[in-house]
Order: C-alpha cells, then sequence, then structure tokens
C-alpha cells in the first residue's frame, strides 16, 4: 500500500515539470468518472433547476440578472472544463489550478471574478482521511463550484435554495459564495471530532497498558494525518480573512458578517487540531515515560532476586566444597544453623530493600 | 467518565454541520434550568431592580436615557433569546454566538451595538474546570449579558449599583460593561491561583519521591488544564486591546483607562499561565531524570553484588568438583587459605567499587 | 517554606477578585515600614533638599519653575499614599497600581504625567532574589518615585543632585526620570552577573561530577530564577522604547538620547538571560547524557564479570556432579587439564571484550 | 570524500576575504568548460537562433524591439563576463555575484535592469544533489541567463520559442524570465519528490527493523540534505513574492497573474520540504522509542530466565552441601520431594510474570 | 582558566553600576598598549598619509573637502579619546560606548554624524575566539575607526587608498565606511569556516566512535562559540539594513548598492551560523543514540550469556546434591545424557536468540 501511495505522488510531480504554463491536466484519481453539471439559476421569487448535458446550455443564464450557480462533478474531462473556461472567460491558469488537485487552498483575485481553491475532507469507509479539491469561481452574478467527484455537503444548500424562505434566495452570489464554503467548512467539525475519538482511544489504550507493539506506528499515523488537516484547513483561513477585509467589489458589505463567521470556525477549527497536535506529542512523551518506568521495574525484580540469592548461594557453594578438612561439616547442627543464617540474610536483604523502597 | 466526555463533543459538532447559518440550538449542557431574567435601570440618581417574566417589559428601558443592565442566566429556552434578539435588533449571527457555547472569547462591531464572548472559569468541588461562556452586548444606553447559569460573580456589580456612591452609576454602559468584564478577569486570579497550587504539590510529591504511578496522568491532565484556560484566556487580550484602542463611538475616552487596567490585569494572567506551562514541562523532565537516576541505582546494586559473589562462587564451586586428584583439598588448611582469599577479594572489589564512587 | 510561599501568593489574588476597581491595598509584604518622604527642590542655582513629614508640605514645590524629586519609601500607609495621588492629581487607578506590587512594568500616559512601573531586583543575604516594585511619576516639573523599602539604589543621584556640576542640575525632570531609570537597570548588571556565576559553578560541578543528588533541584531553581528575573526585566524593554520613540511632550529631544542609552543596556541585560537560559537546557541536556554514560559504565562492569564467570561457574558445577561414571574425573591430571581450560576461556572473553572497546 | 569537502569550503571564503568589492572570482567547480553563447532573437511573427562565438555579436539585438535571451554556459571565462558586463552595462556587483556561486537566491533592482540570482537542483548519479546558480537578468527587451554547466532545463523552452504558437512568442522579455523561472521551479517538484522516496524508504526500514548500524548516519545525511534544499529554494519566495507586488517598470500587469502561479508552487513545495523535515525528526524519536522498546524486551528475557533459575539452583545448592547431618539427604523420597517443589516454584514464578504481562 | 574569565566579566559589570552617564571608563583587556593614530587625507588626485602624535594635528583636515580616514588603535587612554570627541564634536554617549567594549553591535544616527558599533571576531592561536570592538564615526568628509588593538584587517583598504586606481579614492566618505564595514564582515567568514571544520572534526570522530569522555565539553563549548559568534554577528545585519534603507544624508544613494552587498553577505553567514546551530543540536542526538546502542549491545551480550548458562548449571546443581536416592547418578551413561540434554538446550537458546535477531 505504502508503494503505491510513493508511486501515485510521483506520478503527480512528473506532471508538472517541464509543462507549458496552462496546460491542462487532471492529477486526482477519479478519472473515469462522469462529468455531470447542474444548474440552479433563481431570483427571489424564481427557480430553474436543470442538469446540463452540455456547458453551453448555461450560456443563457450569464446574462441575466438573476443568481446563477453550475455545479460541476468530475474533472477528468478536460474538454467540458476548457469549454466552460471559454464560456465564462477564466484565466489558462484558473484552469489549470482547477484540474490541478495538489493545489493549496488558495484565493486569485481577478478583474471581473474571483477564484477560490479550498479542500475537503472525509473519512472514507478504512477511517482514512481523503481530500477532495472543490474550486469556486465568484461571478458578478453566478458562482461556479468544481469538485472532483459527486458530494452530498452541497445538498443542504439545494435544499435551502429550493424551499426558498431563508436568507440565499434574497441575496446575491456572494452569498451563495459564502454558503458553498460554510458548508464545507462546517464538515471539517466532524473530521476533527474523529480525530479527537482516535486521539482519546490511543490515550485510553495507553493508560491502560495495551497494544505495545503498534502504538508508535499509530502515533506515527496520526500525526501525519493532523498534518494533512493542518495543510488542507490552515491556509483558508488567510482566505476567508482576505474575503472579510472586503476590497473586492463582487463581495457586499452585508455578507461580510457572514464570512467573518465562517472565520471564526475556522479559527475554532484550528485550535482544536493545535491542541491534537500537542496532544499527541504530550502522549509520545508520556509513553517513552512508560516505558522507562516499566523498565525500572524490571530491573528492579532481577535486582531484587539476584542480590538476595546470589549470595545465599555462595554460601551453599562453600559448604559444597570437597576438602578434606573443614570443620563445620562436622558439627551436628552445623546445617541448620547455616540455614538460620541464610534465613537471617534474607530477611536482612528484604528489610534494606523496604526501606529503599523497592518493594 | 471520558467515553462521556467524548460523546457529548461529538453531539456539539454534529448539530453544527449542514445546519443554515442563523439557526439558534443551544450547545450547553445546563438545559433543563429555567431561564431568569434581571433588569437594572439606573442614572446617578435613582434606581430601579426588576425580576422580568417577560422579555417584553425590558422594552420600556430602551428608550430612556437612564443605562439599563439586562443580566439572563439560562440559554436553554431559545424562544426567549430570540425575542430578545427582536428586541434588541440583534443580528441572527449574534444571538446563534450566544447560544452556540462552544464560541471562542471574541468580539463583533455592529453599527449600533458591540457583541463581546468571553469565558468564565471556575473549579467545581470535584477540582475540574468549567468552563461557561458569557456574552455581552453593549448598546448605547444599555449592557446584556447572557450566562449559561446563575453565578455570583456579578454580585459585587449589583451591591455597587445599588449603594451607588460609586463610579458606576454616574458614568454611561460602557463603564457598565468594563465592570462586567473586570469581574469575570478578576476570576481568573482564583483559577490560576489554584492551578498554581496543583503544579506545587505535584513538585513537592515529585521531589519527596512520592506516587510514582499516576504522576504521569496528573501531569497530562494538569497541562490539559492549562491548554483549556490558556484557550478561554488568551483571546480575550486581543478583543480588550481592540475596545481599549478606542475606535468604537460607544466606548468613551474616559473609560478607556480602565479597559488598559483590564488588559494589564489578563497580561499578569497570562504570564503566569505560560510560566505554569514551563514548569511543568520543566518537571516531566525532571521526573524523567529522577527516573534515569533510579534506575542507574537499581543497576549499581545489582552490579555490585554480581560482580562481588559471581568470582567467589566459581572459587567455591571449583573446589567443589569431584576429580579424584585435586591436590589442594587434601591440604590441612586448604579451606582456611581459600576463605581468606576469598576475603581479600571481596574487600578488593569493595575498595575499586569505592574508588569508582559506586558505594 | 514552600508552603509559605504558596500561601502569600495566594493572599495577593484574593484581594483581587471582586475588588472595586481603584481600591487601594497594598499587597506587598513590608507592611510595618514607616513611610519615608524625601523631597528635593533644584535648579541649575539652587538646591533645597528635605525630609517631609506631611506630604502636604510638597505642595509649595508643585508651582515652582524648579525640579522637584519626591521620594517615598515604603506602601503600606495607604492614607499617604491617597495623599499624594489627591496632591498631584493622580488617577485612581494609577494609585492602586503603586501600591499593588504585584504588577507588571508598564508605562501608562496620562495627559499631564507619565507614569512608569519597574521592578528592582537584588539578591538579599540567603542568595534568594527579591523582586521590589519602583514607581515612577513624571510630571512637568516633578518626579514622584515610589519604593517599598528604603533602599540605596537612588544614592548616588542624589549625590550627583547636590554636587550640581553634572548634567542633572542643568536638565529637567525627564532627565531625572531618566537617571532614576537608569540606576535600576545598572543594578540589573550585578544581578546577571550573578546568576552567570551560579550557572558556571553548577558547570563546574557538574564537568567534576559533584553533588549529583540535588544538581536537578538546584538546575530547576536557577531556571526558576532565570523565569522571575526575565518577567521582572523584559517588558522594560518595550516601556523605553516607547519612551525613546519620544512622543510624549515631557520627554524633551535632547534626553532622548540617553533614554536610548537606557535601551542598548536592557538589549545587553536580555541576551545575557536568554544566553544563560540556553545555556542551563544545555546543562541539564548534559547531565542527561552524563547519567546515561555512567549506567552504561555500569553496565558493562555487570557484563564484563557475568560474562567471563558464569561459563566458568557451569563448567565447575558439571564435574561437581555425583554420577558414579564420569570418566574425567578419574584421569591423573583433569583437573589440572580442566584448571587449563577455564584459563583459556578467562582470556578469550577478556580479548573479546577488548577487541569491542569495552576495556 | 568528507575532507576534500571541507577543502573546497575553505577555497571559497578564502578567496572572499579581503578582496576589492567587484572584483570577479568564479568560485564554482566546473572551472574547465568552455563558456557557450547562445542567442534567441524573437518576435510573434520571426525568430533568429545563434551560436555566439563572441559576444559582440549579440551587440545588434539589443537595440532592436523584438526580445533577446542570451544564454550562457560556464562562468570560468572571466573575460567573456565582464565583456557582456559591459555591453549591457551592468554593475560590477552583479557581475561579482553571477560569479560567486555561494550567492544566496535574491533579487537586485537596478533602474534599467532587474538582477535575479537563483538555484538549480539536481541529483546527480551517485544520489547526491547538486545546487547550481542560475543568475538572470532582465532588461527591457532582452533576458540574459548565465548557468555553470550545460543543463537540459531550459530546452522546453527553447522548443516553444521555436514552435511560435504559444503564449512566450506574444510576449514581452519579463515573460520570458517568468518562463526561465518557472522551468527551473518546476525541476524542484523531482527533488521533493525523490527526497519524499528517500525517507519513507528509511521509515520502511525503521518498521521492519533492518539495518541498524547506519540509520544513525542515513538520517543525519538526510536532515543535511533538506537543510541545504530549504537553503535553496526558501529565499526565492519572497523574491518572486517581490516580483508579484509589481513595482518594478519592468514587469507588467499583464505576466504577474504568472508569477503568482510560480510564488503557489514555491509555498507547495516548501510546505512539502518542511513536512519532511518534521517526518525526519520524528523517525528519529520513533528510532530512539524503538531501540528503548528493545532494551526492554532484552532485560525482560534476561529478567525472567534469572529470576526462575536463580532461586532453584540456589536450592540445589543447598543440598549440594556436604555436611555430615542434613535430615533431608536421607529421606528415600527427598530428590523428588524437591523435584517437585522445584517444578512448583518454577510454574508459580511463571504464572507471576503471566500476571505482570511479561510473558 | 575558567575561574578567571568569571572574574573578568564580574570586573566589567561592577563599573557600570552607579556611574554617572557619560563616564568614560575603558573595560577591555589591552590596558597597556599604547595609542596609535594614524590619518589618510586623500581627494581623487592627491593624498597625504600620517601616523599623528596628537590629536589635535588631525584638526586641520577637518575643514577640508578631501576625504579623511583617522584609525585610532588602543583605546585605554580616556584623554585621548575624550580629546578626540572635543575635536569632532562626539556626544558623551558615544564616547562611553567606544571605550565600553561590552556594547552590542548598534548603531546611532546623530544629527551630523552616524556612530557604528561592530564586533571583529578572530582565533588566537589557542583557537579559542576573540571579540574586539571596532567603533565607527562616519562624518561629512570623515570617517573615525577606533580599535581595541592594532589589526591587520584594514591593511587592504590601506593599500587600496594608497594605489588610488579603484573606486575608493573617487568616493566620499560614505564609501569609506562601507568598505570598513566590508573588510570587518570578510573577516567573518573565515570564522565559521574554522567553525564549520570543527563540527566536522567533531562528527568525524563521532562517527568513528574516538574520544567518547569529553565529547560533551567539546560539544557544549562549541555550542558557547556559536553562540558568541551569533550574537555578535546577528545585530550588525539589522544595522545594515537601516543604512540600506538610506534615509540619513550621509549615506549616497549611489553607495547603497555596496551596502546591500554587505548585508547579501551577512545573510549568508547567519545562514550558515543557524546551519552550524543545527547540526550541533543533531549532532548531541545522534550522540545520544549512539550511547542507547552500545547500552543495548551490552545488554544483549549479558542477556545471552546468562540465559545459556544459567538453566545450564541450574542442571549441573541438580546432579550435584548429595541425596542418597537419585535413580539418574546410577545410571550407566547419565553423565553423558545429560551432557547431550545440555549440549541441546545450548543449542535450542542459540537458536532462539538468532531468530529474535540478537545474534
Amino acid at each position: 500500500m505504502k508503494k503505491k501511495r510513493t508511486k501515485k505522488r510521483t506520478q503527480h510531480y512528473k506532471k508538472h515539470t517541464g509543462q507549458i504554463p496552462g496546460t491542462l491536466v487532471y492529477t486526482g484519481e477519479k478519472s473515469h468518472k462522469n462529468v455531470k453539471i447542474e444548474s440552479f439559476d433563481y431570483t427571489k421569487d424564481s427557480i430553474s433547476e436543470t442538469i446540463l448535458t452540455n456547458i453551453e446550455d448555461a450560456k443563457s443564464f450569464k446574462e441575466t440578472d438573476s443568481v446563477t450557480w453550475i455545479n460541476i462533478d468530475g474533472l477528468s474531462s478536460i474538454g467540458e472544463i476548457e469549454n466552460i473556461g471559454l464560456q465564462y472567460d477564466l484565466h489558462p491558469l484558473v484552469l489549470e489550478d482547477i484540474v490541478n488537485t495538489t493545489q493549496r487552498p488558495k484565493i486569485d483575485e481577478y478583474d471581473d471574478y474571483l477564484f477560490v481553491v479550498l479542500k475537503m475532507l472525509y473519512y472514507d469507509k478504512d477511517e482514512n482521511i481523503v481530500i477532495e479539491q472543490v474550486s469556486l469561481v465568484l461571478g458578478k452574478n453566478y458562482v461556479l463550484s468544481f469538485q472532483e467527484s459527486e458530494g452530498d455537503v452541497f445538498d443542504t444548500i439545494r435544499e435551502r435554495i429550493r424551499i426558498g424562505n431563508g436568507r440565499i434566495r434574497g441575496l446575491k452570489s456572494d452569498y451563495l459564495l459564502y454558503a458553498l464554503i460554510d458548508a464545507v467548512v462546517d464538515n471539517y467539525f466532524s473530521i476533527i471530532e474523529t480525530l479527537g475519538n482516535k486521539i482519546e482511544d490511543l490515550e485510553t489504550d495507553l493508560f491502560e497498558g495495551h497494544s505495545r507493539d503498534n502504538i508508535n506506528i499509530e502515533v506515527q499515523q496520526l500525526k501525519r494525518e493532523i498534518l494533512k488537516v493542518r495543510r488542507a484547513i490552515f491556509p483558508l483561513r488567510e482566505i476567508i480573512n482576505r474575503i472579510e477585509k472586503g476590497e473586492h467589489p463582487l463581495i457586499y458589505k452585508r455578507t461580510i458578517t457572514y464570512y467573518r463567521d465562517i472565520y471564526d470556525h475556522l479559527i475554532q477549527v484550528s485550535e482544536n487540531i493545535d491542541i491534537y497536535r500537542e496532544m499527541i506529542w504530550s502522549l509520545m512523551d508520556m509513553y517513552m515515560t512508560t516505558i522507562s518506568n516499566k523498565m525500572n521495574e524490571v530491573m528492579k525484580v532481577l535486582t531484587i532476586m539476584s542480590t538476595i540469592f546470589i549470595p545465599l548461594t555462595f554460601l551453599a557453594g562453600i559448604y559444597g566444597m570437597n576438602f578434606e578438612y573443614i570443620p563445620e561439616l562436622k558439627y551436628r547442627y552445623g546445617y541448620f544453623v547455616l540455614l538460620g543464617v541464610m534465613f537471617l540474610m534474607f530477611l536482612g536483604l528484604l528489610y534494606y530493600f523496604k526501606r529503599r523502597k523497592w518493594l
């Protein structure tokens, strides 16, 4: 499995090297899935929801005053992406970033649109963390969203648009962008919750002395998971901060408060991640101390046994010698006296260990 | 108990995920307590104190020139909170933050009011730290305070308002806000005092060699307690700093000095927390050194005993052999000569250990 | 002694909690000493030096053009301090900070005066560090200085004012403030010198292998001493930096250079403290390595002895068995052959240890 | 080999000390290679590619409106470099920096040109990292590039200029500079990929317990490699950041987006490097834990064996003594009873170890 | 030697405490050397070089348009220094800083001159690092340089002034200042080269297992050397940075480029120092791992020997007992059977250790 992961990464970077900038290469893993394009076009009063088979169909929405949300699931079809880029007049580098899923979360401001890359995190069924790239383009009256695969994270937003009695239908595309980002960020809370549970399980195991052998490896994997999550989440704070500062004309003052709310959530998530980070280092320390303590215990048992029996054995050895003349051997009660002496030595050593608090 | 804590947290986050922003969900634990609303309305010369059964009764205070303080204990009744929000024209996100007790301390500036979230800390009777959220809204001539449960931390302020010969009655609502924050911050000093005592007890135990087994766990718990306290207190500094900079029209220049005083206190508290943090890491180091030293002692005892008696036992073994022809066995004083030799070896080894400073 | 310290701190904080801001409570330990007020009033040409019994007597100085320095030793008499506050029109929080000796060094700028809190450090006769608070108030033509107890650190300044041929008599109160701060900062150099000597002594002891048992505790105490000193000195840099930036009207451009000089000294002191900090961590590491090395030595002795004698003892045991038919026992030279074999084994093992560089 | 490296570095610095600033000394290692100068001169429609034998031949390109790229491979011929400097009116310090290959990546802005130093990294055939300096000079309509040796990293750019249907031919010299830097940065991805593989191999070895002896040294070398790479790459971020800020008149607004793209790549590379850094520290920790665990295992085996057999041996010794009167020796079943007792002791000790979880 | 160093430092600080600011006290160690004053006065076309016996002789140079460089070697003669101060109208604190050689590198800007303090480093013949203070005063058409002792670091500059075909003669005093600082900074390269060699030697020793006993002390000394060098060099970066920003009227725009060059060198030096710092920490870690590994080896030998021979010895002990009825003793081949059994046990244990990879 490890080998496979290495090879995968290798591939990513290979494609990078020596290419003409602006060349579109999908670097994700879900290449064989179909592209699915769905569009929502709504005003306060009306809504039309369509599954598009062809991106050109979306053209008509661009001119109207209504807010249009076009969601593209699947990035492997380069042609479609290029087509969208043409329709919405996106910079070639934007398109390259959309399909290159090794991007770091970032925000790029263009004259008439805003380009945001962020990461969606979830645990797959094997409890491995999966990171998917979500790219968002905010235009004057539209939002484009690009996902690697069809997810359910935006379902609540679909629902809210359909129902139409909430804030979302009455506000502009910048609020829609907020809603999409908020949906992704809300999802981070369940990630850190799972992380927290994993750390607590590890901790309980450690306190109760279970599973010594692979604790090292588990800690290593948890550390890496935290590293990954940090890397996916932390740059987002800066992005929201820049949106919140409110200098881009596409973001209205009215929605800034909402972006500030996301920012608060992100700070909360980041703090939790850093606490987990600290906890896991702390766990490692505790584990080392536990090992040292155990070795100490082992040493003590060895020392006590050896220290008690080695001199006694020596005494027995003395009277096992075959010298012709050993007067004690002739004494009537020699044997019993010696046994008594040995017992006293035994008690003395016990007392000595007691006093040193080894027993 | 650990399991329970995990589950509780899970619940918090679950509610977060996929909700419409601005939805009010109380995330604290004191859900079944009644909401209690009390109001103080005072000028320099007059004061009226009421327990309100209905928030609408507070309406009349809003228009007057007098300063009104409305204190709400208990956040579980979403309806009441929404009602207050309506009365005082608060943003939905403010209401959401008031009832969501997992908030980080923060300040949000709105056009005609200031919203401050902070954390009250105290130790419960089992010496566990309890963190409660206190939300404060400062308007032109009113302050709203929201607490999770009825506490006594604001009692001194109630008293000062009633007595009325102090500064508080003569000044505006911004001084009242200061007084409330100051009461919470003053309380932090007793928290860090308890923390300090715990660390000193641990240190004394460590120096005197007590309770080896669970010192690891105690240190771990103290570390976590410090983490929690840091997290609750540190963001407050930034908040007070922002108030102190004095750009919000609701904060008069006259009261800035008082906010600066809170800031100084917070710096003092923070410094102490960081000192405790450093001390506890240092303690852990010291503990590791102590373990190493003890193991060294154990090793030495083992080594001394083994090194002395193993060669002697070998000698005894030699003369315990049954060869038919071992000339020494026939010597008249063989036994005594050997005993002498053994005693000399014993002394020699003792001297060797003495010289190596092992004895 | 430890218990006592804990209790003392408890007291400090208790007084804090739940008090009306601006209440004067002396938190230091020198409560029973008398307050001593001395005043210097000087111009370039004249000087008058008085011991005041009553602070009202100082009133006359306030109006004149001459520079007045009023030095108050002893803070326990709250009444006197309040009186001075009234005379010089000081803010209640300033008075509270003067008598609350747990203050952090800080500077507060008021409209017509500047309030500076700093810490004087010295070693008492038991080599324990003592931290006393010095509060300074700089007005247009006066400086007030408040000390916890009568010290001799300002004696050189008294002398320079009396002699009157130096710079001090010709310049304004801002130079006097500088001179007072400079006197305190100069004193820090002897503190870090003592600290440096302590660390070097510890280092020498460690290199020479002395006093193993309490080195742990000594290091711990030194660490704490450094922490204390850092905490007392480091905030002062920021204070001087703010004065040096020269925006307060009471500080003339001419004296800025002198404040810059203090700043340089403080940087030097801070650097030394941080070097000591690093050195003491390094010492601890070195100590751990020393312990590990020693354990290694102990292990080697044990291993060499055991490894040599255990197989020899086994051989002796073999020929000490009572089987009726052991042919070797009958051989004429069996015993000597065995002794020879044993000797060869002994040599072989010695050679083996030699080759492994254990001997 | 180590010795050689040391000597090399010594040489570098020696040349530095006491020289007149602006003296040209080539400090690299490829002194005996020939200098090769190639030039590209292109507009949107035309292109001329030449290998120059003499730098004066390039003079004609300078005046034209077309973009000229002059690539110089080999820096040992000081005369040629000085000649170019004269032709293009470069500052003596620029020339000194071009040939002094110990430069740190940097950007220097001059009135009519921009001077950029960066580092090209590749692994040689012995898997050692090689760092070569690339200096770039951007003028109004030309770019000069200086390489230590002939490399293939710019080949794709040559190709793109020749083909001419891409962006490069239509844009100015600032885009060419971008393309050159981009080619170098793209190459970093393969470096960090190799680094990543090395770390993963080490990790696998460590988990599987291979090659204990030199893991220490390998880790040390990897750490150093990462240090080197960091040092070569990290300053470049700041450089690109400064270009991106776009204040230099030679960088057109249109190409800023492209520089921002490089910046994103560099952040990605830097993040990976820091992750590797953290991973390698973590590996070291894990290795230490593994050693401790192993020692613990060794200790346990020793303790179990000793603790079981030492008391049994003592018992056997008792009945090997030659006292004339030892009643048990006469008993008919004494021997078998003793064997039984020994067996019970053996079982008892096994049970004891089982309960302590040592078995 | 250690004691002496302590005493020396004590002395320095003593002089500090309680002195009137601006009092000149030489704190260096070269008190008995003579002061030597040499002057260079040059324009593009003319040059006059003199050894002055009296500083008043330098007076004439001050008025002229030519650039004057006055170099003072030896600082013990307070009178001379004060005299120069008078001649060139220097602030008393500047003079105090010139003779107080414990200064930290710094820059002070005065109205008509610039005062720079920096540190010259070299290794004396015992390979100990020596730090000397160099103070530079830049005036409109003069530079004063103060050195503790006569050094050769400025010789190349003397030569360049004499030869007069370089840049130096044609430019102003600000270029001379640059040349002097550059000479000092160039010298740092040889310092870090020596440091680098020391670390590599230590590393080689460590890898090859030499000199175990004092490696601890050597590492400690190297760490301290690096600390010293850091402290002497790092503040200089900030100084040059401030000069480079070019706001002082005495620094012409034309020479800024040269100061930027020094800055680059300083960054290079600083980076190397920090790399050495990291390497030495890393070495210490590696050393600890080596110790642990060795202890592990020792443990294994002990365990293998004990585990093999202890049960065998027990068996021999069994048949050495003197019970009257031990049936095995009567068997004809009892002895040989037992030897066989022992041999099989021996093989079994060997196999067991082989499988655990201990052999």
